[in-house]
């Protein structure tokens, strides 16, 4: 079965200019939740969706869902989900999430193509903010389809403005109506760029992935005493900042020691700090830190996570800050369906087209819905390992060939297979 | 000659409205150069200024100027000015600032109530942006007035959003003609907050300062990569944030060391850092940081401005990241008028207060002044030495005190002393 790589591109370069960002390098985009940009994003999808004849709905927390009934499939069937999200962080790449949707709206147009007489519905699916960072910590669409959080607790978070997802969506006109259900799917498939470096290195252009490590953010505040940079010795300062600096690379150290003695694939980073009141003249008063910690052992996440605490407990004895600690979010390490991950690695060899087995160190709404049905999570190759940054990149090549080998394992989980052609 | 001790805190108290935020202790304000809080702070001290019958002129970078001519002063006399500022750091306190603008108000009042036959015109002033933070580094309307930065240069100074000064004083109406010259002062005073707890542990309630500290501003980039904080490996990371983190505590170290070993009045402060793309899942890509170095030593101030660059070159070897360092603010130390700190400690004497020697950590518009006329700097307790916070307080019997002995320099440096007191 063939993919029109040019189709694929023109759409993933389409969805690349909504939001886009002026850059030195690369092709960045800031597509936060909610935003004109996310709406413009939408909208685009939307109509590609219709243009290939998919019956388009809309949830009450955005979830985009285009359904395709072919002619040869049962309408009562459990569908096969494909898809990924059109939100960004904030001046990251095209490819991370876009990629996803876009090879999956391009799997039903290959079906199509191909007349494959699938037995099962096909729903196409943008999940709402994956990224997180406006109304959540990520993940949020995926959530409320696993039914992991409910529409009412999902509407009524708020941003930093106080503006709910419920009135973001309002103001796009994106917020519809019912819950898009994953459990009513019998699998879910995901294709999404590396955002490291072991497929690059491989020289292998699709990923098979095994297991999704587990992820818990935790939001940290730090207090000391805002007071004159200039009147305040040296020796009577309680500075945030000064505090919060050991607390950053207490993380990085210890971190970096599990990977050394425990788990190879654990990691620990400080990725957000929020001084206030932030004057060049002021000594810190206060930092809001984000810490991430991801691995595929739920053990050395937590080694991690005490570590930190730990850490706070030191700085507020020996320098006199006070110190909170949040784990807002976390979720366990999750793995990839055995049956849908062997169909990828036979889509793979029908096509000729090596696969490789691999963690994924990212979280991806899959992780969601792997807790309701089988779910298998596919990567295409980045260049160097950027993601999160206008200089991530995926070769236009790579992206077609796994988005051939998708298709291949969505349509063999449809029951279909191209008539004539392997 | 007496003060109003009730009216001197009915006009901080008013001023303390404007711009007013809300806080759990303490009175805290947000005034930051042309803003709407600044236009309303300038508005009630031009009404202040002419209910007293002064002249009020504002010049083309903002600054204000409130003339009394009294019938016994020569109208061609070299006046004697006294004033300080009215905007603040964002979150700032009610006294810093504004205490010397209606203490030196207070002070012609005072004059006038006492009938004192003043010899020179007395002009109050508030200079613009002395805290900086919008526009500039701080000390912003004093450095024109003192004629080290032209009026040209000074309202083409843009805000982060791309706002001139210029642009700015139009909007509040604060754009005047002119440059208010401080070289045609015969002298300057200025009463401020100390910031620092020597005269609250001293028990003494008025300070004269000898000499200001000199500052340097420094600002540092440090840019790493922006990547995935789930999918890249410890190992391979060039992480802004963390190397940002061992600059600070770099920076802490080294003043430490300083005090200990050089100068006990050197301090070194890393006050603001910005961190990006600063999301809890992305590994920080670049950290841009404010740093404040102050002594009444130039080596000392040199000892840390070098470490500090050193400190850089160290994490550029070490972790791989790419700085840079500028230093767009640098002053001297300044020695203050012993003609008019000797004025000040008589004007102590004959008031019956308590009046001792100490240097100024904080830079102050006195620094300016200093360069083109004799001046001198005043202080009033802060109680534990708290400032740039709304927890800044300072006594209304001490600003009452300070303001009695301000009143008596002035006097006696306008060459006049109240008929029939002391």
């Amino acid at each position: 079965m063939q993919v029109d790589a040019e189709r694929l591109r023109a759409d993933i370069e389409a969805t690349g200019e909504f939001g886009r960002v002026p850059t030195d390098e690369g092709w960045g985009r800031t597509v936060r939740c909610g935003t004109e940009a996310n709406r413009e994003a939408r909208e685009y999808l939307v109509e590609r969706l219709r243009d290939a004849g998919l019956t388009v709905a809309v949830d009450a927390v955005g979830n985009v869902a285009g359904r395709w009934d072919p002619d040869s499939a049962d309408p009562d069937a459990a569908p096969v989900a494909v898809g990924s999200h059109l939100d960004s962080v904030p001046e990251g790449g095209i490819f991370d999430g876009p990629l996803g949707v876009y090879a999956a709206l391009e799997t039903v147009r290959a079906m199509q193509d191909a007349g494959v007489e699938a037995e099962r519905p096909v729903v196409v699916v943008s999940f709402t903010e994956e990224e997180g960072g406006r109304f959540g910590d990520g993940l949020l669409g995926s959530s409320v389809a696993a039914g992991e959080r409910s529409v009412a607790d999902a509407i009524a978070l708020a941003d930093d403005d106080g503006t709910t997802l419920g009135d973001a969506l309002d103001d796009i006109d994106f917020r519809g109506e019912g819950r898009l259900d994953a459990s009513e799917w019998d699998a879910w498939y995901e294709l999404h760029i590396e955002q490291d470096t072991r497929l690059e290195s491989a020289g292998v252009p699709v990923g098979v992935v095994t297991t999704i490590t587990g992820i818990t953010h935790c939001h940290v505040e730090i207090l000391g005493e805002a007071n004159h940079a200039g009147a305040t010795p040296m020796d009577q300062r309680t500075d945030a900042l000064a505090a919060a600096s050991e607390f950053v690379l207490d993380v990085e150290a210890t971190a970096t020691e599990v990977v050394a003695e425990d788990s190879e694939t654990a990691v620990g980073t400080v990725g957000s700090a929020t001084v206030s009141p932030n004057a060049t003249n002021v000594v810190p008063g206060r930092v809001e830190l984000g810490v991430d910690v991801r691995d595929v052992t739920r053990e050395a996440m937590e080694t991690i996570v005490e570590s930190a605490r730990a850490s706070l407990s030191v700085l507020a004895a020996d320098r006199g800050v006070e110190t909170s600690f949040e784990r807002p979010f976390d979720l366990d390490p999750t793995a990839m369906s055995d049956r849908l991950r062997s169909a990828a690695h036979d889509a793979g060899d029908r096509a000729g087209v090596e696969t490789i087995d691999l963690h994924s160190g990212a979280a991806h709404d899959t992780m969601h819905v792997a807790s309701v049905t089988d779910a298998c999570l596919l990567f295409a190759p980045s260049e160097d390992g950027i993601s999160h940054n206008p200089r991530e990149w995926t070769d236009w090549a790579d992206c077609a060939t796994a988005t051939r080998v998708l298709a291949g394992a969505v349509a063999d989980a449809a029951g279909g297979r191209p008539a004539g052609g392997t």
